[in-house]
């Protein structure tokens, strides 16, 4: 088997059917390391839509990317096995409790095989099920980088929206309140909701004034120590980046995280023991320039690198 | 009372907060003839959402709309009171059963009040709740411009979505398929069942190869034929029209109808016994010129210079 | 002297320093037949501002004109001398008196020196300064294409305003009602007072209904009928085209005419007595495409073509 | 083996890695009747290049096509086997003689298989060596609609570029001059030499001015005659359409083809003997609103429905 | 009196009339502590337009703010009644003296009230008027963010452009030099007169440069030393920010304030003694994502929380 | 002769035909100091084409551009006779040894005047043969800023691509390895041949990361301790900038320099031995803001100044 398609890297980037990082499409899980996958739902948005498109236009900004990181050295195709197994597919796209049931049954498949999950949002209330797919026997750590605590209630009289995720992961014991860290939290809101629910059961909030003054060593340090050694997942919502880096998404916040901090931060991740990494909100209908998509491809990229690294490791090991 | 508000008008198009039309805006209905009323809702389509944004889109590009109509001479101001009466409201979004019912609910203040509704969209299932509202005492005859039928039965297992509405209309007895007429019908699919639920009940569909032989004054003759004199719905779906004309909207069908023929064809329906009116699917995200919207607007002006002849031969009657 | 400068043609459409259709820049007039002028003034408009950026996205655009016309295969540059001379220059910006002073000022000394303009706007507003400097004489016969007649009094108090032009170009005597043909008159009126003016002055106005049931053979023999041999100026506001062909422009109006028509109306101009001529209200940052500003420049291309045949007509005639 | 993916059809169009047609990917092409195929390469314009990201582009709007025409009802489903075979594969980009060896070898290998190549381009130029892999044998008939007769004999001292591929075809013999026609012919050019060779060589020039004096219907009988009975390639240029439809493409010509004229041009050219098709120069970079990527799409679903009725005809015949 | 509209707060922010922040819209002053107003002006541009549509889309992308800040944790909305009372209106837009006391008169009328105005430009000559009305008793302090010091003489012989208001502000004796802080400044110029007339002055000029060697904290408290306790305006020109943050402006200088510093900037300003603030020279047509009026609006929200503590402060102190 | 055009500097920006800094177009390069310079070429791009619209856009916006720099207050066309010398020509724009041929020979009759050039492209494989123009008689210094090293081998069996030309000019002796330094270099790559081959050569790479931890004035001093005193070439691909910056390019690579950055840094390098700089890779196809062309201008600016101080220390040292 081979994990990277050598003659289709020969190609022009914009050759080809797109997969993500121009790796094979296969729904075979068999020896399978890492699973690239897609959920095209933003059914649960509050403000714009678009996050539906994600999956397609990261796919196609996504061939941009290549093997060897310029910084770590990682080449993850010579670590594992990688392959694009095509989106979450749906039953019943109007009734969101059908959704999660749909998204978490894709993932039970993919967790089941043994195979990371790396993904592409959708908005953020596709994290809920993931969690429930790979996080069902125990609680899991959660590096979780965004605008928004997303712990909120309800809006309109829903649990299940895309500001609701991590409170209903919590309720369900699907993510350790203490191993929990939300990095880049800012912007108005009519209640304090949200927040107070977060620092009440303990997770560490770092606002983004808090994350300019620590600057982006010290927010690692402080993600390593609260994540510690056991299993833990990692969230992007890149509406945690400042606007300018991703205007494609539903409910942008000005005075962000940069993409080189972003790029800083992950990097600073190595050797955590990840089981899952997704990249939310990105929007392409709000997206004029592409951008982006193309940041949300390279920080799945960089994200990757990190759970290959891990497999390798674990591989290492036994 | 001042339907037109003169000082505004005096003002620049571009300034002021943007009512429909420029008409003021208020929430109390008396003594009011025909109510301008968004509907941001598309939790309904099955392909691009957006159309969410168009009641502020088309609210917006409205105030390049005037008072004279240069082909009828009817400034509709001077025959009735009209104002903007804001958007239908929800309590929750996510549930499509009650957004349902929230419209309705919205419209049936408005024709409890003897207000005749001018709605933009949202998506096409609200024209669903409008009629439930409107409708409710008699089944209607409907004039449908579209590029699709809107007859089908349920998609992804929801039978409340933005290709059902007339079918739903139908089975609850508020429109009568002898009288209802559809124009512009156009596009593959893959099964052809609403197409044929449409022929079955008794509709005239006219598909675009149609239309295109007839020349649009055969096909308004059609349409006068087929509503007759009984109350009657007008519903405009942007996507009737070619999408050079309307590319903001979720399923475009490439080969439909101008705006000159739309125009012509609107004009033709003068002093038809019409209850009410709407223009869905505008989307303006992905609508990079505007077009759509203005689109949206000018199709709403002429809609209300229709409305507002009606209303006075009735006043005239009494 | 090289009329066509074949080392530019011979080089790529994007390259170079761009002048209207790839002739040279020149700011001589001796033995120049045509000038190519651009007028970057838009403080005249009612609505959206943009037209100042129009002779520049012109010019790019014009790279695409080349020589021989595919349906008369006339070459303008075998027929005559033609150069970009620039644009009109300007002392005083924000004040619409000079504005029109420096304008005509430009024109004066191109008309002295025996050269034909055809001008890039700018708002309509500039077509008056330069019928005061080439109509000073006697009255000319006027072609105008728009969806307006441009002959209101006065908007927020301005007398020059670019929905007056012919209205003050009347008033001075420099065009002949009687020989002015008004072509593509449509959208709604606060009041019908332009076009009142219009009829009351005995223009013949050719609202776009007409225009669709006539069919653009019989306008074009009514416009010929209308001018008839004297000398006349041509001016083609875009917004007379249907904004889905020219969306870059400040106040478009729906349902206009194609540019089909558009060209055939303009190729049945031939050898008319025409003694200049403009394309206006191109507004480039409406234009996402840029097909407002490629249609400005075809067109031009195609009053050059006409231009050209009537001065070898006249130099014949010698 | 399942000619149409009836569960991919049943998810949401956005979902999912985009084939054309949301058929399925393979590249066997065993008991295969139609590939689709993509040919990404632009390095023969002379103008905006753009057209190498024309394949990825349809691809993603081809997902709104359906299966069932609705004019025909041809469901080319359902009368073949027809998949997406990938982009022909390039060794050295920048040799322009390598790279019409390598589409050639591409489409060399196709033809061999059996199987009915129907391509996106890609720039012009890719039809010269589809012609030479699969009119090899004996010239075949040409229906060709463009604003260009693609006719001519070099540019910048290059033999191959997207001006002149029918040239190249026919010095070949690859085509029938006789038996080829050229419709929607436009725009000014600064020598006659293409016009003068296609007229010279015997080909049916079909100029704008013509089609739209004919009539749409007209011309297809036109078409039909000239073509006759033999085989025949169909190749679609979208600047032979309006660049209102088509923005999106290197050299756009005002004045073009409507949709609903392609269409019908395309409908009316059914039980020819069509061994192959394509759609080009499809340049998303240009192409805001996406309109050029979804009408190249439906054009290639009508293509779609001529060939497999073709494919089923001398099925039937056997 | 309802200061805070829950009932349209809990609306999704698409829905609605767009006013400032969701704000009611109210035209009567009584009781109000806190106008919101637009003023759609932008004939004293020296470049590019469009200004005059940023009222409008502030107000719609205004919708994204709430209620509560996330440092300061101040509600405005709990401590002022605060309300969008639309925008200034003009007699003669044509005339800038008229436009000047148009504006003034405008705000003349809500000083008198009171109320303090916090402004949505227009171009940057509005801040002449607004501090004719309400600084006409004695000298304030300013507080200038932009990359220019508008403090030039005059373009194009016009003394009332967007260069200048500060000369005219500070001739008139409206601002008190000494009190003027200006932040941000850069870009190439003809001549040094602007920088010269302010450091001749003795108004603090913090060049680009400087501000990045000190750092937004030492700038701060270089600001609160200028100013002092006396009475202050505030003015932020986005093209004081870098144009990635503001495209959307007339006059862009790249090399600019990031938002987290602008942010920052404006939160280090509290309880000093505000007297109105605005922002200005957003230009919506030059802005495809709608980042800079979403920037504008969040800096408008920021500005009123410092509003609102400091009437607060004032209602405490009697 | 009259190196600042004062009359055209007094008109607006956006008025006249566009030529870089508004200087005078001419051809003669008798008595020029500095020829300013458009090549548009792309055609040795690996991913998006565009940078061929490169020189036409950025003269377009460099008509913001002014005289005296705010920092240095050096104000280059009172030191230099300065002009725009149009576009490199091309005979085989297909044929990329021609180009190369072309490109060198235009680029040896500036030099062999006297003139130093300023170029902007086209994309990266340009320097190249400026290089063999200027460069021929020793190796000279290279400051080079860029996400990409420049110095791979082939691609699809090229040499003569855009990520080649430093490895080429290398080859040929026309740069001094040892005097060479790049800049911002980042981005996964599938081998790690060019970073092996710029290392392996003795050149400076100085990545991404080691840039920000460096910070811009160390990096500054690393620049000048590398190139010394000698002869020296700088050239920037604006890639090297974050995408926010310039997004308008064809192989975007996130995490990037800043603008204020690449200002410092340029501003570092006063009095070095320059014998000429460029701006590569701005595509205005991908950049829907225009803000790329606006940096490449002012980029264009900086260089200028930073020539123009150059050859006046020469000058005085005569």
């Amino acid at each position: 088997m081979m994990p990277t398609d050598e003659s289709r890297m020969s190609q022009p980037r914009y050759a080809g059917v797109p997969t993500f990082m121009r790796t094979p499409y296969q729904t075979d899980l068999t020896d399978l390391d890492i699973a690239l996958i897609g959920i095209p739902y933003d059914g649960a948005v509050t403000n714009r839509a678009g996050a539906r498109h994600g999956p397609r236009d990261i796919r196609d900004k996504s061939s941009m990317m290549r093997a060897i990181h310029h910084v770590t050295k990682v080449n993850p195709y010579a670590l594992c096995n990688i392959a694009d197994i095509g989106d979450a597919t749906f039953e019943a796209l109007f009734d969101h409790d059908a959704v999660v049931r749909d998204i978490e049954s894709f993932f039970a498949r993919v967790h089941k095989a043994g195979v990371v999950p790396l993904s592409a949002g959708g908005d953020h209330s596709v994290s809920y099920p993931i969690l429930k797919a790979i996080a069902k026997d125990e609680p899991v750590g959660l590096i979780h980088i965004d605008a928004h605590t997303d712990t909120w209630d309800e809006f309109q009289g829903s649990k299940f929206m895309h500001g609701t995720p991590f409170r209903r992961a919590h309720e369900d014991g699907l993510i350790d309140a203490s191993r929990t860290i939300q990095i880049g939290i800012r912007g108005a809101q009519n209640t304090s909701e949200g927040w107070d629910y977060s620092l009440a059961q303990g997770m560490r909030v770092v606002f983004m004034e808090e994350f300019t003054q620590m600057g982006v060593d010290a927010v690692i340090q402080e993600a390593r120590r609260i994540v510690g050694d056991g299993p833990a997942y990692l969230t992007f919502d890149v509406d945690g980046l400042d606007p300018v880096y991703a205007p494609g998404t539903g409910t942008p916040e000005i005075g962000g995280i940069t993409t080189i901090e972003a790029q800083a931060l992950l990097r600073g991740l190595r050797h955590l023991n990840l089981i899952g990494a997704d990249v939310v909100e990105v929007a392409p209908p709000f997206d004029p320039s592409g951008n982006t998509s193309l940041v949300g491809a390279t920080l799945m990229y960089e994200m990757l690198c990190l759970l290959a690294e891990v497999i390798a490791d674990k591989k290492a090991m036994k």
